[in-house]
């Protein structure tokens, strides 16, 4: 019996983890799972999965949640998902969103867990620290991004050989092939329709910037440890191959599937083996019949090429880069900002930071916070 | 050092195999070649590899190469062939065409040496009898068909995971979404122009049959242990997937690449390593772009169906498919016969068959003899 903690169990990424759970109760059972603000939802998690302790957002949810389950560790805020990350369990999925994921997976890692990563942040922020603890401990860091696990499938058989070039595929989001003048006119209800993946909004945003592909390619930099310089983006508007690895013989191996979460999670929750799913098959005479390549414009869609910019000059540039994004698109969600506000003022913000070099998780967050009051100033004053 | 003999070293995958050896001096050393007719090929290869040892077809061109290399061993017809494979050696790069490749590549693992098998008639003949040897042996038998070694490398990670489809990618040939109506008037010529793929003849025509697929589902059943229920064919023109292996979590892998054989020969060569290549990657803004599927048509490309009922069927059926086969190729080339003379007269043929159950490679060739007499009478009798 695999023992999993799921930080961020309410959301998209959670739900369909307890019910790959659910379809192999022989093989796993719930340490933990938390959630920020859906308690119902939780509520109905801890009936349905009876695990020893949960976390929520707010010390009165804590309250409301403890008085229903008496036996039931009831912790709250980032200090109660350090505490969920403490407890005795063989692996940590953390599908929790934004810079919040990266303490719990640190202290995961810290105490010798696996570790399935939806969160981008972890890595992007963190990189240098988390896979320099990943390494010491001698932990797995299993990616649940549906890249990501593409990626490391075309890995599993060829370790020790020479990568030439990894193809890390993006729909394109919403706005394939939109001019910057197009881009200019968007609104968030437009932004929110991803055409090929159902997601949380945050992500849903950082797609149709195509931000997400930039935090992709930093995760890739860390988790797979290739330059950049060896990190092509490849729009592939039928979501269909995941991505792809090219080796030293020009050989290409790419991972394919239907736009479906439940795969990669599946793959690092079941790891080292593949666990049965009764979805059904990726059908080449009707979704995967016709599959199409385009190059990207990261001149359009500069989130892009910030993103390399900012993992190419290292150092604190990402985590300001993650920072000031987390916040742009929340003051976009909240309509305070328009679409190309978040791109242009990013790029203002990483050209006025000034490097640092974070060497703990107190750190990274620091920077991490000021980048947002920054980026939230910058373009305030700049709408 | 890998000392390598090369079987049917003047060939297309013979000569591509040569130059990955020349470009690799460092890591690989010839140990023996052998043509059929192509003599003065062979004399500038000995001169530029230095063999121990060769074989070719005919008595007296032994003689004439012996008096050029009074100190090189020289061996002639079926049996020097089988006198190569005795050689001390680490690989046998099996690339001779037809069932004459059966007794060599036999012999050759039976002396413990690993197999780089470009011969498909070895497995779709003797599929049992090699596999259980291979076995004993504990020999390794690389496939160098692009279509092989691309569902080789899929499996690669996945050594103990359950496979759910095999998906065998065909260019379609020259007569791709031909009717049987038009199929009755091609020509030789037209057979002989393949879209993608420069090879030999007797391979060129049996990629315009589709033979060519079902020798290979036959020879993938062997391969890969799977059923062939479990092998299914998808005709993609573009020659860019070689092909794909979905797992029982519905996640694909496929390996892709420009039609060049010199992926696999060289995968298969510098096994477990990936050689170096200078080639160009493939570039999916250009001859990667588009990737598209389509159903085969078994009814229409017959030899399809033929291959799946040979090896449902086994026994002796395979060997008599492929012997027929074989025969009625050699008689359309010669212009004895009609295009869809081919598969008609392979019905025929099978349909006339009583089941036996060869147990050596005596037996598989005087079932291949005769399954070629009564195809070629049966043919000249129904022209």
């Amino acid at each position: 019996m695999k023992k999993v903690i799921i930080l961020g169990s309410t959301g998209s990424i959670g739900t369909q983890t307890l019910d790959i759970i659910n379809e192999n109760r022989d093989q796993f059972t719930v340490t933990a799972l938390s959630c920020r603000s859906r308690v119902d939802d939780l509520i109905q998690q801890i009936r349905e999965f009876s695990p020893e302790a949960v976390c929520v957002g707010k010390e009165e949810d804590a309250h409301r949640v403890q008085k229903l389950f008496p036996k039931l560790e009831v912790y709250y805020g980032d200090e109660g998902l350090i505490s969920l990350a403490n407890l005795d369990a063989d692996i940590v999925l953390n599908a929790l969103m934004g810079i919040s994921g990266l303490a719990p997976t640190y202290r995961a890692i810290e105490t010798g867990k696996d570790i399935a990563l939806a969160n981008k942040e972890t890595l992007v922020a963190g990189g240098a620290l988390v896979m320099n603890l990943v390494k010491q401990k001698k932990v797995r860091l299993l990616p649940v991004d549906s890249e990501h696990s593409a990626i490391f499938q075309c890995l599993e058989g060829n370790q020790d050989r020479e990568i030439r070039r990894i193809l890390l595929t993006a729909s394109g989001g919403p706005f394939r092939n939109y001019t910057l003048e197009q881009l200019e006119e968007v609104t968030l209800d437009q932004a929110l329709n991803h055409p090929k993946w159902s997601m949380g909004k945050k992500i849903t945003i950082d797609s149709a910037t195509m931000m997400n592909k930039g935090l992709e390619v930093i995760e890739a930099k860390w988790l797979f440890d290739v330059p950049t310089s060896k990190i092509e983006i490849h729009v592939h508007p039928e979501s269909i191959v995941h991505s792809m690895v090219e080796f030293q013989d020009t050989s290409v191996l790419a991972q394919m599937g239907l736009p479906d979460m439940r795969i990669p999670i599946s793959l690092a929750l079941g790891y080292p083996k593949r666990l049965p799913y009764s979805g059904e098959s990726l059908n080449f005479f009707d979704a995967g019949k016709t599959l199409h390549f385009e190059k990207p414009n990261p001149e359009v869609f500069r989130c892009i090429k910030l993103a390399y910019q900012a993992i190419e000059t290292g150092g604190s540039y990402p985590i300001v880069l993650n920072g000031a994004n987390e916040e742009l698109v929340a003051m976009f969600l909240q309509k305070e900002i328009r679409f190309l506000d978040i791109q242009r003022t990013i790029e203002r913000v990483l050209e006025e930071h000034t490097m640092a070099t974070p060497n703990s998780v107190e750190e990274i967050l620091a920077i991490d916070r000021e980048a947002r009051t920054v980026a939230r100033k910058s373009a305030l004053a700049n709408r």
